[in-house]
Order: C-alpha cells, then sequence, then structure tokens
C-alpha cells in the first residue's frame, strides 16, 4: 500500500459561508473582462481573462458544465489566500463542493498525492458527474488534471489560475501529469480544461520572485511568435514591473491567444509545431533536474535557458547579437537571474538526453532566428551546446 | 516513495532468439485472418483475428507504427507460455524490446505496480517513439493500456489478448485503468491502441474455468445485440466448448464487430448507447466487489449479474420468462456458475451505489425487453433489486 505520512491535503465539506467576498457586487466585471478562445473543435473551451472577475465564477462553471459537485484542489499558500473563500462562496451558490488542500511546492506532483487525491475522491463520492477545479498555480493545476483526466477516466476539469506562469502558460493548452523521481512531468496526459478563469488582481499577492518568473515565460512568446509583442513589453517594462492592470490584461490575454493558436494548430504535439513552446526549455529542464526542482524557479530556469538558447544560436550563426542583447536587455530589466549554477556542463548534458523531448537519441533545440520567428534544431554538436552554458 | 516490496516483474533486455515459433513459416495466416475496423475517425484501428497469426506480430506492428522499441508487458502465466518466445522473435526481427513481467492476477491492477512499471520504463530509455504492446488477459490489457495512456502523455499502444474474455470484450473500445481499493477501474482512461491481433489457437492453453467465464461476455453480446448471433450460439455450443477453431474464429469476430459499432458510437460513454455492454455489470462489478476479487472470475460474476438483470427484467414485466430460461439453458450448457455467493442483499446494493455508473445517486440497470434489444432503467426499486438476486 502507499505510505500515507503526514497528510498533504485535508479533505473539507462544502459549508455555506457568511462572509462576503471584497469584490462582491462589484459592478466592473463586463466592462474588464476578456475571453480567448482555445479552438479544439469539441474540445473548445474560452479563457476568461479580467480584473475582479473571480466573483463571477459560480456564473462561469454552470454555464459549461451541468455538474452540481465541484472538487475543489489548492494548495496550502492559495487556500487562505482564495481558494478556501471560493469554495464558501460555490457553497453559498448551491454547489456542492469539496476542497482538498495539497501542500505547496513541487513535491506535490508525485504518484503518491495523486493517489491521495484519488482515493479522497472515491470516499467522498465523487463520481462522472463531479467536476474537478483548480485554484493555484502551475503545480496544482498539472497535478488536479492529472487527476481529473484519470479518475474514473476522465471528469469535467475548470482552472483558476492565481500565479503568473499559470495564467500565462501551464493554464493553456491541456498538459497535465506529475513527476517520477528525476523526470519531470513523466507521467501524465493531455486533458483540456472546459473553461478557464483567470483574474489578474489575484496576483497582487503573488510573491515578487514568482510575478518576476512567470514575466519570463511572457519574454519567451515575444521572442518565438511576435516582435510586435516583444516591442510592446520593452515599451511598458515599467507599468508591467508595476502590474497595472491594464497592461497585465494585456499581457495575460496576448499570451493566452498566442499559445492557444499554437496549440489549436498542435494539439498533442505530433506536428512539431507546438515545440516553438520549448524554447530554452531543453536548457531549463536540465538545471531545474541539477538543482533537484528547488534551487531555482521554472520560470528562471527557462529565463537562463532562453540565455542558453540565444547564446546558441548566435554562436551558430543563425541569429545577431543585437537580439541577444535584446532579450538579455528585457529580462534584466525584471530582475530576472541570469547567471547560470554551478553545475558541471557534462551532468546538464546528459540531463538534457533525458528531456521527453529527444527524439530517437539526438537533441534538439528551438533557436530564434529573428525577433518572432524559431525553428528546431536537431542537428547541435555537445561542444556548442556546452559553450552556450558558458 | 512507493514500497518496493518484492519485485512485481523483471526487465529483460531484447536479444536476438535462436528458438523458431511452433508455428513458423506455417502459411496459413493468409487464409485463416479476417479484420474488423474499428471506426474512430483518426483513432480507427485494426483487430486482426486468426489462427496462428501471432507469428505475423513484427510485420502488424510495423505496418502500423514508424516505433522500433517495444516495451512488451506480459504476466508471469503468459510470459512462458508466449510472450517470452514473441520477445524473442520481436528482437530477432531488428526490435529493440524490454519485457516487464507482472506477477498474474488482479492485484496487479494497482497504483504501486503501474509506478514500477513507468519507473522501469523511465530507466530503460522508453521516449515517445517507444510503443506499449500488451501480451496476456485483461488485468495486462488494461494495466499496460493505462501505463501507455501516461508515460510521457501517452504512447502508442498495441495489444494481443491471450484470454477469450480479452479477445471478445477488453481489448475492443479503449477502456484502459487500475483499481483503487474496493473501487475496480477508478483510475484510467480511455486510449485506444494502433492495433489489436488475436490468435485464437493460444486459447488451447486456457486453463477451462477461464475460458468458460470468456463464454459469459459471448452471451451477452447475443443478448443485448443480435438475436442471430445468439441462435448461433445455441447451434453450435458444443463445437464451441470443444474450442473449433472456425467457430471460435466466428464468435470472436462477431463479438468484436458488435462491440466495435458501440464504442464507434460512444467512444466515450457519453450519450448512454455505450451502456449497453454493462448488461449484468452492475450486479457482477457488486459480487466481484463482495468477494474482494478473489472468489468470481469476471466472467463468472457477470453471468450470474446476467441471471440476475434478466429476473429483474422479466419480474418488472420488461420481458418473458421464456427468454429468462434461453439465457439461464445456455449458461448451464457451458458450465458458468449460476448460484450466487452467500453475501447480504443490502451489502450488495450499497456496492452497486459506488459504481462508476451511478448517476446522480441513482441505480441504472440495463434490461432485455427481446434477444437482441435492451434498455438503460434508471427508476427501479431497491425491493425489486433484492428480489432479483434471489
Amino acid at each position: 500500500m502507499i505510505p500515507t505520512g503526514g497528510p498533504p491535503f485535508k479533505p473539507r465539506a462544502g459549508s455555506a459561508a457568511l462572509l462576503p467576498f471584497p469584490w462582491y457586487g462589484v459592478p466592473h466585471v463586463a466592462e474588464q473582462t476578456s475571453t480567448v478562445r482555445v479552438a479544439l473543435a469539441e474540445r473548445s473551451y474560452d479563457i476568461q481573462i479580467g480584473s475582479g472577475n473571480l466573483s463571477g465564477l459560480s456564473a462561469f462553471l454552470r454555464h459549461r458544465s451541468s455538474s452540481g459537485h465541484a472538487v475543489l484542489v489548492t494548495d496550502t499558500t492559495v487556500d487562505g489566500l482564495y481558494a478556501d473563500q471560493l469554495g464558501d462562496e460555490l457553497a453559498e451558490q448551491q454547489w456542492e463542493v469539496q476542497v482538498l488542500v495539497v501542500e505547496a511546492g513541487e513535491q506535490s506532483k508525485a504518484i503518491e498525492v495523486a493517489t491521495e487525491l484519488w482515493e479522497t475522491m472515491l470516499a467522498e463520492g465523487t463520481d462522472r458527474q463531479s467536476l474537478v477545479l483548480a485554484v493555484g498555480g502551475g503545480v496544482v493545476g498539472d497535478l488536479a488534471g492529472f487527476v481529473a483526466a484519470t479518475f474514473a477516466r476522465g471528469l469535467e476539469f475548470f482552472q483558476v489560475p492565481t500565479t503568473l506562469l499559470a495564467q500565462v502558460d501551464s493554464s493553456v493548452g491541456g498538459k497535465v501529469g506529475i513527476n517520477l523521481p528525476g523526470a519531470k512531468n513523466m507521467v501524465g496526459a493531455f486533458w483540456q480544461p472546459q473553461g478557464v478563469l483567470i483574474d489578474v488582481d489575484v496576483l497582487q499577492t503573488l510573491p515578487a520572485r514568482e510575478y518576476r518568473a512567470g514575466l519570463a515565460e511572457v519574454v519567451k512568446y515575444g521572442v518565438i511568435l511576435d516582435a510586435d509583442f516583444f516591442a510592446y513589453l520593452e515599451d511598458h517594462r515599467d507599468a508591467i514591473q508595476a502590474q497595472d492592470p491594464t497592461a497585465l490584461r494585456y499581457v495575460v490575454e496576448r499570451c493566452c491567444r498566442l499559445k492557444a493558436d499554437v496549440v489549436a494548430a498542435d494539439e498533442r504535439e505530433t506536428t512539431g509545431l507546438r515545440a516553438v513552446l520549448n524554447y530554452g526549455h531543453t536548457f531549463a529542464h536540465a538545471l531545474e533536474a541539477a538543482g533537484n526542482y528547488g534551487a531555482l524557479l521554472h520560470g528562471e530556469a527557462v529565463a537562463m535557458g532562453m540565455m542558453c538558447a540565444a547564446r546558441l544560436a548566435a554562436r551558430l550563426g543563425r541569429m545577431d547579437q543585437a537580439l541577444v542583447d535584446r532579450q538579455q536587455a528585457l529580462l534584466e530589466a525584471w530582475q530576472l537571474p541570469l547567471t547560470l549554477p554551478d553545475y558541471p556542463g557534462e551532468e546538464l548534458v546528459n540531463l538534457m538526453y533525458r528531456d521527453k523531448k529527444v527524439a530517437a537519441g539526438q537533441l534538439r533545440f528551438v533557436l530564434p532566428d529573428r525577433l518572432g520567428h524559431v525553428e528546431v534544431v536537431g542537428d547541435v554538436r555537445v561542444d556548442d551546446v556546452l559553450a552556450a552554458l558558458q
């Protein structure tokens, strides 16, 4: 049997709440939301982006589901900030709610935690008519999505991402999963949500370091897909750093739109198109693995990985040094750490070979040739990879 | 971490084999195979049914996959009979092969076993270009299919079912999964194979009790979908009992065709059509659970469950007693046990409420009204259910 150890989450019966939301009744929802449609035939869904729109969650769910039972999965950090109140609010709106709280942090993306979620859901009477609602960052979304994809062969799934990284990246596209020891996201599925509700106001409680890490993925979209967006980021870097709501809603919407279009064209990463989203990620995953997923935030590793990829592209003569410098200037303006930890280069290369994106034993890199355009490059010499790590 | 305990399987590197197959070179494959196409748009696939066609496995795989690496999952019983040799044969045909052997029996459909498979596959260099090949009965197919569905977010999957039950039922339709304690198939996915190769000759080594259990599902297809097929079974009951190859190939092909058509019309059990396949199964799952999945074979529980369902249908005035008697006569001719174990009726009803097919807390039964036609009935009184258990 699975060892239980300390309970990583606490089930809690839904109950009527007496506390109103701080934003309850504020009539600005309609004006301040926009919608990005992810076009995936019968799996199409909406991403609603706004400020203060969290109060409309019940209506958002009811519009897209006939379920009356929500399994709300969150973590110990987000529970006290938003999820606890959201659960109460749903219960007040006649939902049957179970709130399942896992420990905050990457270590919750584990088989043992998924197992305890499955077993608790079974014990609490979850059935095929229930839905799973992830309220949290990428870890909660990936874990809850995997549990939704597999419980009773698949439940409806909704997301309320509460970190910038989850809002612009991990909540879009249907990738869900858990880690194996030493191999991130090695067990998982493609499981599209029925809807994603993004309230940028929740980022006000996000630690500054996590906000900055999310900005690394924002920069990524500009480099790989959209030169105009990159220029917008340069022009608005102070407003974005200050979390100006208007700039932030635009940034999140633009990133979701860019990613949604890529996902629509290559849902299951089979044509190679979706691979462009992995810019910087072959390096980043190795850096994260070398630090046992504890030293760097994912976005910080992505910032470093994008610098490695840009240096590699320049070294191979695929790209101008000027673009390497522009990317570096933007990342530095947002105080992203760009100096790699002191891991041996050979160790990092070995870790890259364990990446899921290795095809038939060959390392592949997503490399820019100009702003807004990348290509997947397969025939890279290990020497050049090692040099790009410097 | 997951406790390892005794290793439930042994990984083995693929190596060139010197032993020819017993059927190697026998030129009767083409004449004795037929193909059932499962029509699921881009997930369509073939079921090839024959006698002695196992020797064509490598070609069957190559025709449908560009992979050169097969993770062959089997159990301790089938390994020595067929899987070991098949692995050697594939290695001889230039496949890279890992054979992973789990303990025979339902207890291998468990998270701990799936976890060890995932971790061994990772350690052995399995990547997105690998395929998973299940060689065995329903347990092996369901477990290997779940691992295929989830490793690196999904690998190609092939099946060589070696029990009658797996050949006529569990290898068709894409349901894969593992059990939670007390809840069968509670964690899983819909994951269609790229191909299924059925050789009825392998049934010669199947224990008589398991063969009989498989015949229960065969009877099911006649009752729910095909009165002519039911009459064929009555007319050929001795030939079928004696495993006459011609009769057997026809039976397997007909069952696969019937199930494939249902699956094509309702792949994910969303329209209610696929529910007809659950005739007898609400009762059967409760009987299996009451015996901790150790007292009855699934097919034996299905035989008992079909008798309960038929009695319930007659009691509700939906069906003639004559059909109850015809079904009973056929099941008895094949020596299927029809007397229920001595479990309290209330316990069985409670177990039925835990079934995945419960909709909004209401028990539902698939009940025949005439031979070849069933309906899903939702408003059944517990008194009538208890009476049908007698």
